[in-house]
């Protein structure tokens, strides 16, 4: 876990950047942002949590009455509180904060705040800024070190679906698999319930093409290109790693795309490393895949950054104007989708390094170890029996 | 669940409030209206979706290419896409949602638009309304359905709950329940992972005056009071049932306190019904623990609406400014926090009748039914054995 002092030092780099900026204060709102900051997890209702970074003093954190007795993990000594939401005149988070506030006459914000909230905010000089979200975008040798343990969990899983799966295999016997590795984190010893997602997910040839769309569970995966995805959250640290899978041997076409799929993710292996444009990167796996005739077939661009969160920045994107840096971390998940015959498309979860990358994600990418026509009988007459139980046999 | 018909109904009634606001267009942004008026349910990441309701025509859903093929079961005619977040220059959300809303001169917005996405709208007059959100308060027919069988899945699991547990029971034991209650929606049928939530938590006495901090899994329920929470959202729709329970004998002080909760209760419930301001509900039970010596042991209000979100409007406070309806749904839970002894709560879901209420969830609240003493002797064993596994034991 990240130890208190990583939290302060974060703290004190965005009270360096705030100095710098020339505010009287920064305000800190965004869910993942407190989490950031201070390891404090909760989940995000109507009551807000508020930290105000001063440019010369210890930060100032406003939680809710009823959260303050165990907020004092968020290790920041000054916590105030306000009574409810709403509340009845003076009790309420806008006036607590506007007595925190006092002299400020401008506020660094973030661009994440609801409208509804900073309409609340009466300092007369916002300023909304994305430096809480470049800050994230460099990894701490600790954050490497979680989204590393968090890569090898969702190894694991995607380790178990592969090694489950069967030609008739329902889309909820996979489903399942995400609590096996849920039960050796909370046997780890750690595991906050708020702060973790276990998902194994699987689509099946005919929804393959729709990456976005939820499959039935009662679904069969049955012939190939099947999506198997193993998306995690590890106390607060994500991962990915999909793969496309077969279950029956497949055809020359399906093996074509395949092939260039996975010519698409090496173009962009080949030139991630610090300096490098996102867009580049982007432009240089899909820009293939257009070459190959595939323009019409391709639904997303070529990764995102990883971190706390599951989708965050740098954007692996054309039209992103973020440059990669030692110690982002980001996916690498080109795709080719066809209607009449499913989706192709790997994601991995890869550390830039100093002088290029590493995949965090490992497993093999190959179609011979990615089909799989053994015929498990153990696994079928399981699987039989928990669909004859759920009336989808 | 909820049928097509029934969420163009709900379209056509924000469209005949925004032809009597004489807007121009309304644009639906948050991902649980979305959800209210096309039962679309999406993880909501960096990728906007958009609805743009016009006074005369039919509405405009803009969303990512990545999900328009399986969009279709939002049932909206005029599905358009943008490519990706970022986007080259013309091809992303507020490009393309610019060329919808050409000529649109007075647009209203969601007040749950972040400043980043609000700050990307170019129509000049925005006017940030909260129609959404009070459309949202008065419950349909087929809601309030979804609702009822939603707490009749809370009651259930908190049956099994008060089932399982016995004295030395570990969080983690009570936490794996709402598992089971999963399956069961599972079997029914019709179950959207992004839109169902089965938690089961528990929180030892040394925990339950802290309603809002995490218990650590390896916890043990010993003496009491202790804090059982069911905490639902079947495809979409939310409920909630809460009890405090003793694994032994209360002491006085105890049953004490446990009565003035419940009499706190009935306060409320003794004025509940259509006309009635939600802050003398409020002021009716915290009022009454006030001024029986307990002012200093509250942390939050007497309750709030309940509906596809588990906490949203009808805000049941002191300083709310919502008028009880017929059809509404709330939470009622007025709870008295002492440090030293612990949290004393029970939590229903409560319906607004035409003359009164109906209280949805069902369940004993009386502290004999609550005081669970009996041996158990295979609960122990299978609980050993589990602990034992988990090296909790």
């Amino acid at each position: 876990m990240i130890e208190a002092k990583e939290f302060s030092e974060r703290r004190n780099r965005l009270q360096e950047e705030i100095k710098e900026l020339g505010l009287d204060a920064f305000l800190i709102s965004q869910p993942e942002s407190i989490y950031y900051y201070t390891g404090a997890t909760y989940k995000p209702q109507e009551r807000p949590f508020l930290i105000t970074i001063w440019p010369q003093r210890d930060p100032t954190f406003l939680v809710p009455k009823l959260e303050k007795d165990h907020i004092h993990k968020a290790n920041i000594g000054d916590v105030k509180s306000y009574w409810e939401f709403p509340s009845p005149p003076g009790e309420g988070w806008p006036e607590k904060l506007d007595e925190i506030l006092q002299g400020v006459k401008t506020l660094g914000i973030e661009q994440g705040i609801s409208l509804e909230n900073q309409s609340c905010l009466k300092v007369k000089k916002l300023k909304p800024l994305d430096i809480v979200n470049r800050q994230r975008h460099i990894k701490t040798p600790a954050e490497i070190k979680m989204i590393r343990q968090s890569a090898s969990y969702a190894d694991k899983l995607m380790a178990m679906m592969l090694k489950n799966a069967y030609y008739g295999v329902s889309v909820l016997e996979m489903f399942g698999l995400g609590r096996k590795i849920q039960m050796e984190v909370i046997k780890s010893g750690e595991f906050d319930p708020l702060n973790c997602e276990f998902l194994s997910a699987t689509w099946p040839s005919r929804f393959s093409h729709m990456p976005h769309g939820v499959p039935p569970l009662d679904g069969k995966l049955t012939n190939g290109p099947l999506a198997f995805m193993s998306y995690l959250r590890v106390n607060g640290y994500a991962s990915e790693n999909e793969r496309t899978v077969f279950l029956t041997k497949p055809t020359e076409r399906e093996k074509d795309v395949f092939n260039h799929m996975r010519a698409a993710r090496q173009k962009a292996f080949d030139i991630i490393k610090p300096g490098v444009p996102c867009a580049e990167v982007d432009k240089a796996a899909l820009g293939y895949l257009r070459k190959q005739g595939y323009g019409e077939f391709l639904l997303h661009r070529t990764g995102h950054g990883i971190g706390q969160g599951n989708h965050e920045g740098p954007w692996v994107a054309d039209g992103s104007e973020h440059i990669l840096e030692e110690n982002m971390v980001i996916s690498v998940e080109p795709g080719i989708y066809i209607p009449d015959l499913g989706g192709f498309r790997h994601s991995d979860t890869v550390l830039v390094t100093k002088d290029g990358y590493e995949v965090l994600t490992k497993g093999s990418t190959e179609i011979e170890d990615l089909t799989l026509l053994k015929p498990k009988f153990m696994k079928r007459i399981i699987g039989r029996l928990i669909q004859k139980a759920l009336n989808i046999a």
